[in-house]
């Protein structure tokens, strides 16, 4: 990793993560800062730590307040939005040709495709048909790709991503990590990139 | 309520609650709006949700990350910070005085000195005589304020707005709540305060 590098490590069942997703490599390259797209097994990850797969199904309050914050989130962020029509939603194929898409350096187009699907168009991720389309949509060529994305090579490299989130202490999506330091969240998306650039977080004036 | 009022509902065993304790009265202030203090028993909560006191404990993985991320937001904020040497804490008499303090207009002062005990002076919390510390070093007499902080229009009072703070759909600590509208975390006080303001969210320039 470059000393201005930044490492997006991203579930794609994860709501907030829609928001980093368009808007992370605008930010970055303002900045001067690249983003490596490190996609990995959100689900696993939570299977093996006993959790269920949609984080916040077993609080209703705490799910309800997700809905409303996000929307609120999307707003502030310049963002469109439109509830989802399904959640959690099955994340199983797409992440594999999320891995294979950072591999060959065309994750960011693909990852805001299926998230803009997801959250602006009732588009569900994993839902019959959608895949396909997305990877149409951006010009690539769907049947030989999402074929290509469950060869061995590409299903042992996302096992091992997987690994390495769960090694390094991460517990769900989006997490920024710059150097050794991680931020978790949306929310600390900024932090994370002047962390980036300077080693440490300035005092915000006023507050 | 008045129209340019927020509530602040609080739990005292929150880490990320010392971020705002800190901070909510100056920046409101600087906007022309008003805070009302709500303190709310989060132990009660949590248990009625079938939750640990301390609710990283179960996940080693997310509470070591949490000591991390407020060390960072307390150097964002301008804050002094050290990491306290108990977690979690007993918060229950703490709480007790806290909604006494709300009623008499100085849960302010109050709340900003027992944080800081805590997360600033290594004077945890609930341990023997820093409730007695913490009212005597803001002039208040401790031995009549805790004996009074016990009586049962304060017992109820308290019991009320904790159960007020479940059915409004409260799941933490902080809580802002503006109108219907209900933010969650340090991170959301300034949505909160614009909120308040305009009874919107502005999108934030570039992002």
């Amino acid at each position: 990793m470059s000393s201005r590098a930044i490492e997006f490590w991203i579930g794609y069942g994860s709501t907030y993560s829609y928001l980093s997703a368009m808007r992370i490599e605008k930010l970055a390259q303002a900045s001067g800062v690249t983003v490596e797209w490190k996609p990995f097994n959100i689900r696993a990850l939570m299977v093996e730590k006993g959790l269920p797969a949609g984080p916040f199904m077993p609080r209703p309050e705490k799910l309800a307040y997700m809905w409303r914050d996000l929307e609120r989130r999307a707003r502030r962020r310049g963002l469109p939005y439109a509830r989802p029509p399904l959640y959690p939603v099955d994340t199983q194929q797409t992440v594999r040709v999320a891995f294979l898409a950072a591999r060959e350096d065309w994750c960011g187009p693909f990852s805001r495709k299926v998230f803009e699907m997801n959250f602006v168009e009732g588009r569900s991720m994993g839902a019959p048909g959608n895949l396909e389309a997305a990877l149409a949509e951006i010009g690539r060529d769907a049947e030989r790709t999402i074929r290509r994305a469950h060869e061995q090579d590409i299903e042992e490299g996302l096992a091992a991503q997987t690994r390495r989130a769960i090694d390094l202490g991460m517990f769900g999506s989006p997490h920024f990590r710059v150097g050794e330091e991680l931020f978790w969240g949306d929310d600390r998306l900024e932090d994370a990139i002047e962390w980036c650039l300077t080693g440490t977080l300035s005092a915000t004036a006023g507050v």
